[in-house]
């Protein structure tokens, strides 16, 4: 099995100041290769760690992805650090990273300065992956071992932009093994559940079919079956086989067999069908509609939303009846009900949601932190449900964005 | 200096199934008690791994803090690796910790099964601190060297829960050297722009004191000044003279000189003036008002916000004169400060901040992608300010939230 090592270089990351979220996204699609991660290590700006740490991971692994230290500035000395450890003999020009740089600092209106151009300078003895989305190439080496480093930039959006080149060349020069994924998105249940309400189906999985459980607050539970060995299409067939007795027992609550979230679907749903969708949000203080419209051509469907934390916009903007708040609380499946039809009234819209609740900390006299109430309005009527969560303030918003999502899911599909 | 290692043991992480927050969150608080961390590792569920890795570790550093692997089922194996590692000639049970684990249990309505009981039992030959949050105990190793393992839960709650025992134990046991950090946010600068302009300041810094840049999408740059081996106070009053420096060179560039976004220090602006404020948002479609709510105590200040994503919406919610988006267009100076005018009216707030852009994909026949107007008004007029980004659908989202807190935060300033 082809081992691979990622390694972290900054000290952002070793003091706690930011979290590592490359390594994992790295691990995932190296795994998606057949390709084994054996360890992760972040190591300091400091020379003498990189060469010392890089230098272990090579000899332990035979690909070593490292991220970070690439930086214009001063403290970036990851590039000098690997001349160094590679013996690379002099620095060389990419010219398109060149033309890359100055097209990315002109179009920004940004002067072009010595240290930006520096970025296109590469030891001699590597080769290099062009970074569209940033000035500091990729740069891969190899040992005479044939073991490879590549070296990513540290900027998250950077690092993945470069990573299916990089992974196009690991499948160049690596034998991985074959292995076919295919994900099921589930919401509505606690991992534990999920996982006892399909133990006979999960029993009977074959020997060569793993299957995982990636629980997430955003997008409910993945579950990603793998297939290892054989062929993609024979794989496939596989899969879409032992699928059929899945999607009986799991139903509506399946949904999606993309790897998706719930706002994408939700898009799919309604686009070219003429029907629209605002949403009204207290608790959710706006994610649901940032949710909503981080979908490319969303403004197709979504029409827009009031994000009313002040009861004084609850009932100027919504028309929420102010008896209504005082007989049943802010908090209550009537000011849900409320919420979403009066934003559907506002804006027009064919199909609304609402939140009301309390996401901490602290709850109040008749609801605990955690709480919220949805409402989901539309042709048919308005429907309201009641959640109940124990995270902090943020994963509360998160799952009570995520819960009020798949309600308005379940309602346009029965709609 | 005393050196330390975090390393976090299980599969999950090396997957990339789940991101590893522990390690950053254990090196923040070592770092506050001066404390280097050297280096962080992650390992797979497997003894021979486990064992290599943490000596190794050990042997390299003065401290290791390891998270991770001591749950009752089969695949957590840290105990025995670390029982073999340490040569632990039996096993005993910690009572504390077993009255912990049946009265943990109980509480939960579960049944008391032998694997559960098994977790108060641990090496002879190591110390515990009480998990009072879980069942597994916190166990302490230490060599002959006089270098100290710790051996924490996974569960990030459980960690973060024992360390403060755990720091008391490292503190009586190592004499730690100083070590400050001061950080200083900046927003509306390129880093490269940035280094170029406080490059004569930062070439006369002290050999003990050390810059790092860590840009960001949506909070700009953070600058980290670190000074290295003297106390807090001298080293906190060194700092202070420095930025006299800093600051005469960057004004109100600097947001705020503590770790935190633009939406915290709008609330520390706002917060017990009993002055309000209101968003209308278009291209960043809800998440100028998902940030503001991020921060706890926000509904104090902030009343609430329209998206408007349909142009009936502005102009029948936020009263937008059609005749202002037929003449201007819908992405225009004019349009952004109706929006702001529009919502401040609505909800009747003090402050309010617009968006109306184009995040992409896709410009439209006046606008690139990535413009944005950004509209602030409050009691003293209305400005505007356009913005052109060149990032993709989600990174713009979340420059134009960002740039427009900015301008929010410069307009209440000069108010």
């Amino acid at each position: 099995m082809v081992k691979a090592s990622i390694c972290t270089i900054g000290d952002e990351i070793l003091i706690g100041q930011i979290v590592d979220t490359n390594s994992s996204n790295i691990s995932r699609r190296l795994g998606e290769i057949g390709i084994k991660v054996t360890r992760m290590v972040s190591i300091a700006d400091d020379t003498d760690d990189i060469i010392t740490s890089l230098s272990r991971e090579l000899d332990e692994n035979d690909i070593v992805v490292s991220t970070g230290g690439l930086g214009p500035t001063k403290d970036d000395i990851t590039k000098q650090a690997l001349a160094k450890l590679f013996g690379a003999k002099g620095w060389k020009t990419d010219p398109v990273q060149l033309q890359i740089v100055h097209d990315f600092l002109k179009s920004r209106g940004l002067d072009i300065l010595d240290i930006n151009l520096k970025q296109a300078e590469v030891p001699e003895c590597c080769e290099v992956i062009h970074n569209h989305l940033g000035t500091a190439p990729i740069m891969i080496f190899e040992r005479p071992d044939g073991h490879r480093l590549y070296s990513l930039p540290g900027v998250p959006h950077e690092a993945l932009g470069a990573l299916d080149e990089v992974l196009a060349d690991i499948k160049k020069h690596f034998k991985s093994e074959d292995i076919y994924h295919k994900t099921i998105m589930v919401y509505g249940f606690a991992e534990s559940a999920l996982s006892r309400l399909i133990e006979p189906w999960e029993d009977a999985l074959p020997d060569d079919v793993h299957l995982a459980y990636l629980p997430n607050t955003a997008t409910g539970i993945r579950l990603r079956l793998s297939v290892y060995g054989c062929k993609s299409e024979e794989a496939e067939s596989k899969v879409e086989k032992l699928l059929v007795g899945l999607r009986a027992i799991l139903g509506d609550n399946i949904y999606s067999e993309q790897d998706e979230p719930l706002e994408s679907v939700i898009g799919k749903l309604l686009r070219g069908t003429g029907k629209t969708l605002s949403a009204a949000e207290s608790c959710t203080g706006g994610m649901i509609s940032h949710l909503l419209t981080t979908i490319p051509g969303s403004s197709e469907y979504y029409l827009g939303s009031v994000t009313s934390y002040a009861i004084s916009v609850k009932e100027n903007v919504l028309g929420v009846p102010s008896e209504t708040i005082k007989t049943h609380g802010v908090v209550s499946s009537e000011v849900a009900a409320a919420m979403a039809e009066g934003v559907r009234k506002v804006t027009g819209s064919t199909y609304s949601v609402a939140t009301t609740g309390l996401a901490g900390p602290g709850g109040d006299e008749h609801n605990p932190e955690g709480t919220v109430w949805v409402g989901v309005s539309g042709p048919h009527g308005t429907i309201t449900k009641r959640f109940q969560y124990h995270n902090d303030r943020k994963r509360n918003i998160e799952r009570f964005a995520a819960s009020a999502l798949d309600l308005l899911r379940r309602y346009i599909l029965s709609d």
